[in-house]
């Protein structure tokens, strides 16, 4: 079989399951997603096996320490794929929910019903701990779903996909509704992304040049973000102390996410005395500052910034620090360099916390907090499949609600229209 | 200037307009859409005059009469589109409201609060005064747009466009906000399709084959849908009487339009009965009727239909007729043929009606009612942008809501995450 064949076919096979998929009750879902965290547990031994040749494959060609290390599925990353699928299994079932329902004039009543959105499919990096979370939130939101992981995770991903297959049919469910495609070949991917008659939706999962691959070659919706552009924007008359407080776990406490500040926004009546008192903070935690002529005035040991700081994501203990001369500036940065991640404001003013609120154009926009609480999580939605930067269908964090959409039901007596 | 430069230059201002219209008031965007429609009334003569050179000009060319009815602004038409200005202006603004609210356990208040979508390009055909209709709804939802009207319209198009240009600058807004494509040549299509970094979402309006190639050129998300073969099913001991009267008004009350009925499922025990009291009621309307098997040997007068009639979309007075052994037969059938738009069930039984309100998979589904309830204004959305088949973001008709999304706005005391 070519490989066309081999990845339309379960495209198909996932469009019939996903029928079984989005009429079955809560309890068997989560009754699989149990079943599936028991055989996890059983299965640890041989698991880690399989991973452990992933592993010796990637040392062998010459993989990055720290993609090694996502790849490696260590005793944690057991336990942890375990209590998420029971952190799933304990989550409320968005389907069959009715977001609005109302009666019209001439008696029809009309509501608006939670229903799956199909087929999705995942296309994600090294981690093989993904096949597990998102699967689960897949299925628990009534999807089918088809999973491509990286081809260096390739035994990893086919051993957990066998335990998915066995926890859905032994608690009556299609094996098919939860597949990881089993061919290495990256034209597995481009053949997926033209699924379009099966597959409702993309999600890629993983570096800024995945995700451009997968939006530049699919004919299917795409949800995802490229980058997160973060900023902390410091009001003159802030509270200081706050200030440091949440620049600093903005910027230090987990720098390699999608949610961490990458700039630092300083008014210039704030500037003379907060720039030195959170630059000491910050350079102590081995934070390197790139500052705008007027932050290296105030800072001597910040490097000089040059454009290419600006839009830059560093994913790293690097931090663009830019003094401004109103919040109109900032909001105006923000625009021009972010990415519709996450911003945050720290002040005491409220018509400035109201006006940046509301013009900040971010899927997230935070008052006197740290833009590290994008996370589906921290915002009350349990756990996530990802955030889009993408307006359409869902900006922000995306928990169950997110993968499903609704219709339309409407009861008469025998209305018609006149 | 090129085609492409001026298409682009608009998309960038309408990008600039779109923050501006992000934050304007409901009051503001109000007076706007009402002095729109003082300006048509006052101008009415102009328009017509315009019109009555693009009638002439699609004469000339040999346009149908259908397509030269469509083009035609009468006296109707111009109350039309004052009366719909009127209306949204009255509609609930979508903009600024919560959806949800919460406390988080941290202190944190996060809510997801509606906003405008940013820039929506609107691609059409003959008739002119979706100028006005589609530019009122993508405006009160805070939204830029860019028009696009068939070639045919050029010069109706164009006096409209100044006329929105006048009605928003004269309230303060900017005359960016909602902008008609003034060049003729398709290339401008094109164009506009690339233009993913300005705008947002792209709905096109008009037939299937201009559905399709906007979805084929397109980098920018497209909500549409491409036909309506919208089936009824006539259970088993349904009311007869009931079920006639839903099929006449879902065949025969607008045959042309996508909610209308399309192909008549019937049980195999109803269809004895119930087939000739329809067929009577309909053939009386000039219904034509293609039947299975089946059909034709109860109904003589029908033609056999042949497979092509499954699938088909007349838009006219040609019905498809097909009896089944079971309601899971009539069931697969929608989901072979059909086209997730609408589809209605007549019945008495509890269980089948719920069955099928749960498993068959279109924006509507109705029990005991006409399919030409879908539509925004019955569905209670107020007035309606299009109907959208596409599960992702909007299932169904969509109104101004749909022409918004989400972001989440968080309040907190200096709150970091540990």
């Amino acid at each position: 079989m070519t490989v066309e064949s081999i990845v339309s076919d379960m495209a198909k096979a996932a469009k019939v399951a996903s029928r079984e998929m989005a009429k079955c009750p809560t309890l068997q879902k989560n009754a699989m997603l149990l079943k599936l965290a028991d055989l996890i547990q059983e299965n640890a031994i041989n698991i880690q096996q399989e991973n452990a040749r992933d592993v010796i494959e990637a040392e062998k060609s010459g993989l990055s320490a720290a993609m090694i290390d996502r790849l490696t599925i260590t005793d944690a990353t057991i336990q942890s794929m375990m209590g998420g699928l029971r952190e799933v299994a304990a989550l409320e079932d968005p389907v069959g929910a009715s977001i609005r329902s109302f009666r019209r004039p001439n008696g029809l009543e009309v509501s608006r019903v939670r229903i799956p959105l199909g087929v999705i499919g995942i296309i994600y990096e090294s981690r093989p701990n993904v096949t597990i979370d998102a699967a689960a939130l897949c299925l628990k939101s009534g999807n089918a779903v088809i999973l491509r992981g990286g081809s260096e995770a390739h035994n990893s991903n086919q051993v957990l996909a066998a335990l998915i297959a066995r926890a859905l049919l032994e608690t009556g469910l299609p094996g098919e509704s939860a597949q990881v495609i089993p061919v290495r070949d990256r034209s597995a991917v481009t053949t997926l992304l033209q699924q379009e008659e099966w597959i409702d939706l993309i999600i890629p999962r993983g570096g800024e040049s995945l995700i451009r691959f997968v939006v530049e070659n699919s004919r299917i919706p795409v949800l995802k973000h490229y980058k997160g552009v973060c900023h902390v924007y410091v009001d003159k008359g802030a509270d200081f102390d706050m200030a440091e407080k949440i620049c600093f776990n903005a910027k230090v406490q987990r720098p390699g996410v999608c949610n961490a500040m990458e700039t630092l926004l300083v008014h210039e009546n704030a500037a003379p005395d907060f720039l030195p008192q959170v630059a000491k903070k910050l350079t102590s935690a081995g934070v390197e500052l790139r500052g705008c002529q007027k932050t290296c005035r105030i800072l001597p040991q910040a490097k000089m910034a040059t454009e290419a700081d600006w839009p830059a994501e560093y994913l790293n203990l690097t931090l663009a620090v830019k003094v401004v001369s109103c919040m109109d500036e900032a909001m105006k940065h923000i625009a021009v360099y972010g990415s519709s991640h996450t911003d945050a404001i720290v002040t005491q003013d409220y018509e400035r916390a109201r006006r940046f609120v509301r013009e900040v154009d971010s899927s997230v926009v935070l008052v006197n907090a740290s833009t590290r609480f994008n996370d589906g999580n921290q915002m009350g939605l349990g756990a996530e499949i990802g955030i889009s930067t993408t307006k359409l269908h869902a900006f922000g964090p995306m928990g169950l609600e997110e993968l499903t959409t609704t219709k339309f039901v409407v009861f008469g007596d025998g209305q018609v229209r006149s």
